[in-house]
């Protein structure tokens, strides 16, 4: 077709860099966060990243470098999700609860230049410095000090080490920030939480970071400018992409300064948020901090967890208050979450079907993610839609990773035959939407039938006086494997075996009842995830004869 | 970076039809559109998008091809914004109001292999087919038939022609359909109205058309599952884009018969519409249709119009009756609107300032348009946001055109210096937001002033009496040009000259009163806008010396 051109009038590479600009254009004063006594408006925020990624390219910066950040949910690492690209970089947000060695291990993997590091870490930070070698360690250290004593530590050469708000000091107001000159260029590397082993670092684009950001509006129902509130930790796949996602609506973020029920409970009333994400747990956490007078919410607050549902009873009595609880599944992978549910969602499918197994689901795809399914992983044959017949949960579209940091074989893995590959296991409804039966390494084979450690787990916690419990498979030689559980109890409470075999028996069919069960404390990594692989060694040693 | 790839995991070329794909997965059974006694389900919709595709490729129909259609708003015309690009072609909506001859003209423009034509039309096509040559006509005409009816008009050769449900009963359900293997790939061809000379076929690709359906969502304050009224016509700008925003969110369509105020009254109480668009005619349609014991609206329904705000007491009425009115200006060019304010939205600036011209003001850009700038086209520097000095608007982003059909010189003309150029005159303000004060072409320089003819008109039709005017310049030799009203008054009304130039004093300075006032009807082109290039040459006759 004659007469049609791309320039700059008509094309743009994609990129979340322009939410910001918008932001700063269009909502101006608006207040765009609030950590404790501090808060910047838009156009504020806007001219601090601007400067920051002024200093970041004087100080040698260039496109295409690694910055690092070991910080909690503190405004300085919303900011560096905006200044580090501003400067052409590429972001590493990292767990501060990690160990030296492994962050050291992470900062060797990403060829850091620059570390920003909040105070609260700094002896962590410094002690995986000391483990690298000369050529790899960053050759700036950024203190993000909140108290604004600039008591910095010394650090052994070659790294420089700085103050943020020296850093502020140092940027230009006019500094032309550095656009992506292809939407595929890298953004961000966020790195799994290694649940199944070694953290992998996953690679974001810019356009993927931008697609996902807007679909993230879709997926948590939200409308122009949200009060979000951070639970859900920025170095976890950058804050599920929220960080773009508010700027994009002109929201006002809610830094906290500790993530615990009361602090959450507080700051809905004070700030009238909108919309919080995170694990689970955030919702035990509510839940017992919920006084017995506790006032209704002012308005709906939205809040979505990934992960297993805590019992039903804490779910009704968040509900009860005003919360609208929403479900989703996903993975550092696919950029957060992208199969989620409204709790209080209704299609007709579900009407009819009063089963927990149905109405507990992680939901439907969201927009911008193409096509989701459940398939034999050897033939990529769709499974029926008939809500028992279990396959790999896989799927693909444009809000996914460009593949892992320097690890072509496990990138080429992830995506054989062009779908992304979970390693979970799944079962589809007739309506579309997809459970979760578990990992698939965590499946026990027993006798033939395929049994979900999940749902032996919802179970267990049923129980009002177990606290924490996993399952794994226990070696048989008559059925293969068995289940075996590991159960941690409430404090003050004491409980058999025998206890809870009789109460699994009570919810599950035979074959799915533990046959053993050892109680004490799980082994959990630094994301606070069970680290089955450690349980399922143990229940080797433990192998016993059948009950 | 090392590790990443590529492929269709991590990758789709963004295409409005994925819209269309999730739609029938998610929602299934949900009411897609509702025409009269008609109604399909996403599901249904789907199925026979697909039918049409396959039909369209069996008899020929190959990616690339350009398949027009004359059609008002009915269900068909919805249907071929996705059935045409799952066979790979590139649908051309064309105005049914188009007379013979231009139909013809644009028609061999186009090289449409296909036209599909509403029965209504049937008789202007073949008088256009028949001024085309053999070799430019399309090979399939295919007849939209509401009644059913198979009384297929006798065509002249090499034309088949066809019914619309004999072209559904061709298609296969298990057709492939034709994804655009790039997203710059045209979508459709649209036409500007003409109001400046002859009609100019606008191309839009698939991820132009994708960014701008999400932008819409944004930009009409959408939220899941809307009702959307069709008052907007399709064939301009693709509905604005429209059908493909209310695929994304699984709303419901509904389609009219006839557009008058009435009908649109009875539809918003019936089907519970809650987003309606269109030309600002629609308002005054609406209160002229307003009974005095008219019920208050069930819900807030949200009309967004595109040009000249009618009066403020017809906006007042409508939203004492529940609608909110938001406010757009865009262009073919842009895919429809990209600037746009809501009139209840108030920000601390236009809160402070009571002037009309002030609240009432085109707003701001939308989210997905990257910059939106009022600059001087020489020099292509900013104006300053002082709400008073003028320049030209200019935009540029990803929702916009590829260019012009088969006119290389005039798209460069568009984009020159790398942004979109409208030829339109503005003015900025200092909270961003941007004002129209007339096209270049028609502003009037009078002693070294720039008078905005649409100011003046916005005066005129305050008047009771005033149905239309239309304000042009008029030679002068002393300050060069003044302003000369064209006025249609309002069926057995009578006013003078000197009444109206009276009446335009009491709200105007005296430099942009009108000179000479002409009485009678307005030249209208197909689409129903003011030809004011005729007005122009009427006025140069009928120059008069100052009074």
């Amino acid at each position: 077709m004659e007469g049609l051109v791309l320039c700059s009038a008509n094309y743009t590479p994609l990129t979340p860099l322009s939410f910001l600009e918008r932001a700063a254009f269009v909502y101006r004063k608006r207040v765009a966060l609030i950590h404790g006594n501090t808060s910047f408006s838009w156009e504020g925020l806007h001219g601090r990243c601007v400067k920051f990624a002024s200093a970041l390219s004087q100080l040698g910066v260039s496109p295409g470098d690694i910055v690092a950040a070991v910080a909690p949910n503190v405004p300085a690492l919303y900011e560096l999700h905006f200044s580090v690209p501003m400067a052409g970089a590429v972001l590493s947000a990292l767990n501060p609860r990690l160990d030296a060695a492994t962050l050291a291990q992470l900062l060797q993997q990403l060829e850091a230049k620059v570390i920003f590091v909040y105070f609260d870490f700094i002896e962590i930070v410094l002690h995986a410095l000391n483990i690298l070698e000369e050529k790899d360690k960053p050759y700036l250290v950024v203190i993000i000090n909140e108290s604004k004593v600039k008591e910095l530590p010394v650090l052994s050469a070659p790294a420089n080490i700085l103050d943020y708000y020296t850093l502020l000091e140092m940027g230009q107001s006019n500094f032309k920030i550095v656009y992506p000159k292809n939407e595929f260029d890298p953004i961000s590397v966020s790195f799994t939480s290694g649940s199944t082993g070694k953290p992998k670092g996953v690679v974001y684009s810019h356009r993927a970071a931008y697609l996902n950001a807007i679909a993230d509006i879709f997926r948590y129902e939200m409308q122009k400018m949200p009060v979000f509130l951070w639970t859900v930790d920025m170095f976890r796949c950058n804050g599920w992409c929220l960080p773009w996602t508010v700027a994009a609506l002109g929201g006002t973020n809610i830094c906290l300064g500790e993530i615990n029920g009361k602090e959450i409970l507080d700051a809905i009333y004070l700030h009238n948020v909108t919309h919080f994400c995170g694990a689970p747990m955030i919702l035990t956490k509510i839940s017992d901090a919920i006084a017995t007078n506790q006032p209704l919410l002012p308005h709906q607050v939205n809040v979505t967890v990934a992960g297993v549902l805590p019992p039903l009873e804490i779910l009704t009595k968040l509900e009860e208050l005003g919360f609208i609880i929403n479900h989703a599944y996903g993975m550092s992978e696919a950029l957060g979450p992208m199969i989620s549910m409204s709790r209080t969602y209704q299609d007709e499918f579900s009407k009819l079907n009063e089963d927990v197994n149905v109405k507990i689901r992680e939901g439907i795809h969201s927009i911008m993610m193409e096509e989701v399914d459940v398939k034999d992983p050897e033939s990529m044959k769709s499974v029926p839609a008939d809500g028992k017949t279990t396959g790999e949960i896989m799927f693909r579209g444009n809000a996914m990773m460009l593949g892992y940091l320097k690890d072509t074989s496990k990138t080429e893995e992830a995506f054989e035959g062009g779908w992304y590959r979970t390693k979970d296991l799944g079962i589809k409804f007739p309506d579309g939407y997809i459970k979760l039966k578990d990992r698939i390494v965590d499946i026990i084979k027993s006798g033939g039938k395929i049994i979900s450690t999940l749902e032996i787990e919802a179970v267990l916690i049923r129980h009002p006086m177990v606290l924490e419990a996993a399952v794994v498979a226990l070696p048989d030689d008559v059925v293969g494997e068995t289940p075996c559980a590991f159960v941690k109890l409430k404090e003050g409470c004491f409980m058999t075996e025998e206890e809870i075999i009789k109460f699994c028996k009570d919810w599950l069919q035979d074959y799915m009842v533990p046959k053993a069960v050892i109680f004490g404390d799980l082994p959990l990594n630094s994301s606070g995830k069970i680290q089955k692989f450690i349980l399922r060694d143990k229940a080797k040693e433990l192998k016993r004869p059948l009950s």
